[in-house]
């Protein structure tokens, strides 16, 4: 007779199966699928995302969770089982608050109003989108109120994406960012701007595909579990540690689109390639919370791939495949044209030095609607107010505006803040992988990428889900998350950049 | 409440959406998936299938159905819901009969087996895969008295492929053939041979693509529900009607065979795209069987891609995608070329004349092997002594002879004879369409294919799997199956294209 954790592993590696084949359709449905089959396509994720929720939050878990536990207890603490059965527990009760019928009309409505908003913002229509926002926003009301919370009922949204992660945690740290962040870019506001004509030249796709994908390679990628495709929006999907895939979008007359796309993803992708296999088939075998993952990211794509020794090595390599394009331009320009720091009205496109300021504004926004401090009607005009106020722009429609991004329109609410802290993060175990193992800054200094990729495995790949996001950044880094490292990151950076 | 026949529909709905994302991911692990994925992708599978094995085979199936049958006896026989029940049932009786251990250890087994198969053929080493075949054929052997059968356990074998199909009617069909078909070959064998050494010129990939997908569409398959990929082997495949896709390979020195394969899948993409939109998510939202799927393959590929009338329009377009390649060749020569009949050794290759031997040789050693009349460790003597008497050639090893299928090592016993059949219907489906619609003879002449799609949508297509194979024969084309029409179009053709 098999244990009761040998069982429930069981139970629930075909759950996992069942997650892992509704993401190789949302894969197939980011880039392969013809327009037409949309229909099925929605009802089979539906009936997998259906069997899931059933079985997870079903007695037959209660019952092997229940004795699993016994089982479990006298081992080490960082043991995979016993790290198992513990971060199963968690998700088996937040899982069960939610009652069913809930969560299919939060889903059946979330697709809806995700339609509708995809046709407002074509349309620069917010009027008509208004009502399934209103309807987004009441969701995520209720849905704090099933979670339930000790302080804040945001804290129980944000939990959805970092566990543990709290309303006044976020604040703390944006409440240091957001003077810093401003003043810096005021200061750099007063600078000249670098030169940027080059960027907007003609770079045929397939060499922008070859020169970003033999990037991700040097930083680790393997290719033989993973690829690359195209889709509208870049993102990142694991089927399993041996099966990570990146998608990228390019634009023929801006370089940069496509190939840091690709490093960010490739950030993502390394995480999920380097969880250990012992995890495999269970839901500890990804990325421990949307927050971790997105220092990841940025760590690559910014940190590291829109660093000055990153360029001065790779930057030959990439005049190789656009000799016309880049003829008149030094390593050293190009290295100031990536890092350009110019207010903006879309957060996907801002620079290091804006880019949390976008997302501030959002969670405050987000934070004022669950209150019930402001309505949705308010939205346009307090967005406006706030971009003024941080970025120094406004937005001339509500296309640009407050339409721009697809998260509230399916109702994820908690999610902005993790792409801040994300940000915040990077910084802070890039500054304690060079302090650890002063190998790793002059290996980078000459484009080797393996001393590196070796810490963050080890400290915090392997370990996959097995820990509280929280408890891991103070195991890899040995502190809390916090906003020093990320500041100093960025007035060494831009202020080196920009002569400050 | 819903009646039994909705809730029956419902219930059968999801175990249709399993299916159809079984079916994305097989697509995805023949196309895209990397080669490191594979593991991953075995455990999902498995996953997926089990549970609609589970699901089918489940009480809820059986109480649904028996609540069912009283609803919809006094529908009309054609009735939707009717013949859903009735089919159902039939599926449902069939595949309860098989223990769930036992459907395990096949599929595990196969799986063992087929990587065997493919690892032994490249080394041409019969023996490694020897026990593997015998454990195969055992299985197949208990699948037989598990299923039962009433004079044949062949008999219900081929149910698998074509329910009501008997070794004793492949026989009758078989045994005209064959002589008839032996006999064509030898008086082809007399005459010149045609021209064919500009099929192994230079045909750049893409634009093989572009032409055969021009065609595809010209057929009538709807490229916004559907699209063309590469794979080591092509083939079709549905996740419901409006997202049926098709594969091809490409060798750049050989014209036809991607061109060929692509018609062939666009024939059975053609059926899946034209099932009745009432079937979908129901068991019967697919083709009535292999028999008649292939029926469609064949007669796309065959009797309408390979005809005189289709190169005379096509030939030209053709010479315009490949202008030097074809600068000295004629319509007439590139019709005679791809129609070239030739002994071979391999039935993928084979032409119209000799492939059809290539299966009965295939059927006589199953059967054989089913009675226990022949052991495993006799087939190549047997392959060898057939492939003397029937194609006239011998092959020089087994990597050509016995061992260049797939389907023995996982287990697929029973399935060849319904290719050769496919053809026969294919050529009865043809000659009735042309006499009960004569303005599709004058149209496909001019590269007209609409009315021929539309009598095939009308007769065949839109039924998906309403009624058993030999009723929807008998319906469309007012006789049972038989071999006269075949032989027919065979002898106009060949006869023709020979002199004979």
């Amino acid at each position: 007779m098999a244990s009761a954790v040998e069982q429930l592993k069981e139970h629930l590696a075909e759950i996992a199966d069942l997650r892992r084949a509704s993401a190789v359709l949302g894969w197939d449905q980011q880039t392969y699928m013809p327009p037409g089959g949309g229909k099925h396509r929605a009802q089979q994720l539906a009936t997998l995302s259906r069997i899931v929720h059933e079985r997870f939050t079903s007695e037959t878990t209660l019952r092997l969770l229940d004795a699993a536990e016994p089982e479990v207890a006298a081992l080490p603490e960082t043991d995979d089982d016993r790290c198992l059965v513990r971060i199963v527990r968690m998700d088996y009760e937040r899982a069960r608050r939610l009652p069913n019928d809930f969560v299919a009309n939060r889903a059946r409505d979330a697709a809806i109003s995700n339609q509708v908003w995809r046709e407002a913002r074509r349309a620069n229509d917010f009027a008509s989108f208004r009502p399934h926002l209103a309807k987004m926003v009441d969701y995520a009301r209720q849905t704090a109120e099933y979670y339930g919370y000790q302080e804040h009922p945001y804290d129980a949204l944000l939990d959805d994406y970092d566990r543990g992660l709290t309303t006044a945690e976020v604040r703390r740290i944006f409440d240091v960012l957001r003077p810093a962040q401003v003043e810096l870019l005021r200061a750099i506001r007063e600078r000249p701007e670098p030169r940027t004509d080059f960027l907007y030249r003609d770079y045929p796709e397939a060499a922008q595909a070859e020169f970003s994908l033999a990037v991700a390679a040097d930083f680790g990628y393997d290719l033989s579990r993973g690829r690359l495709d195209v889709s509208p929006h870049p993102f990142a999907t694991s089927f399993g540690r041996d099966d990570v895939r990146i998608t990228t979008r390019y634009d023929r007359h801006f370089l940069p689109q496509a190939v840091f796309a690709v490093f960010h993803e490739t950030g993502h992708a390394l995480y999920e390639q380097n969880v250990s296999p012992t995890l495999d088939r269970t839901p500890l075998a990804r990325g421990c919370s949307n927050v971790v993952h997105e220092s990841q990211s940025r760590l690559w794509e910014n940190v590291i791939g829109r660093s000055e020794s990153f360029w001065r090595i790779y930057f030959p390599r990439l005049r190789e495949r656009f000799p016309a394009a880049l003829a008149d331009v030094s390593a050293e320009e190009f290295y100031r044209a990536v890092n350009r720091v110019q207010p903006s009205l879309i957060r996907v496109e801002a620079d290091e030095v804006t880019y949390n300021l976008h997302i501030m504004l959002r969670f405050e926004l987000e934070v004022a609607l669950i209150e019930g401090a402001l309505d949705v009607a308010e939205l346009p005009e307090a967005w406006a107010a706030r971009m003024k106020e941080y970025v120094g722009i406004v937005p001339p429609d509500d296309r640009d505006g407050v339409l721009q991004d697809t998260h509230w329109s399916s109702g994820s609410i908690g999610y902005f803040p993790t792409y801040a802290l994300g940000n915040v993060l990077a910084a802070q175990v890039y500054a304690t992988a060079l302090e650890q193992r002063p190998e790793i800054g002059p290996a980078l200094a000459e484009g080797e990428f393996a001393p590196l990729l070796d810490w963050l495995r080890e400290r915090i790949y392997h370990h996959g889900r097995k820990f509280l996001p929280q408890e891991l950044v103070r195991q890899a880094t040995g502190r809390a998350l916090e906003p020093g490292p990320y500041l100093a990151y960025l007035r060494r950076k831009f202020g080196a950049l920009y002569g400050l």
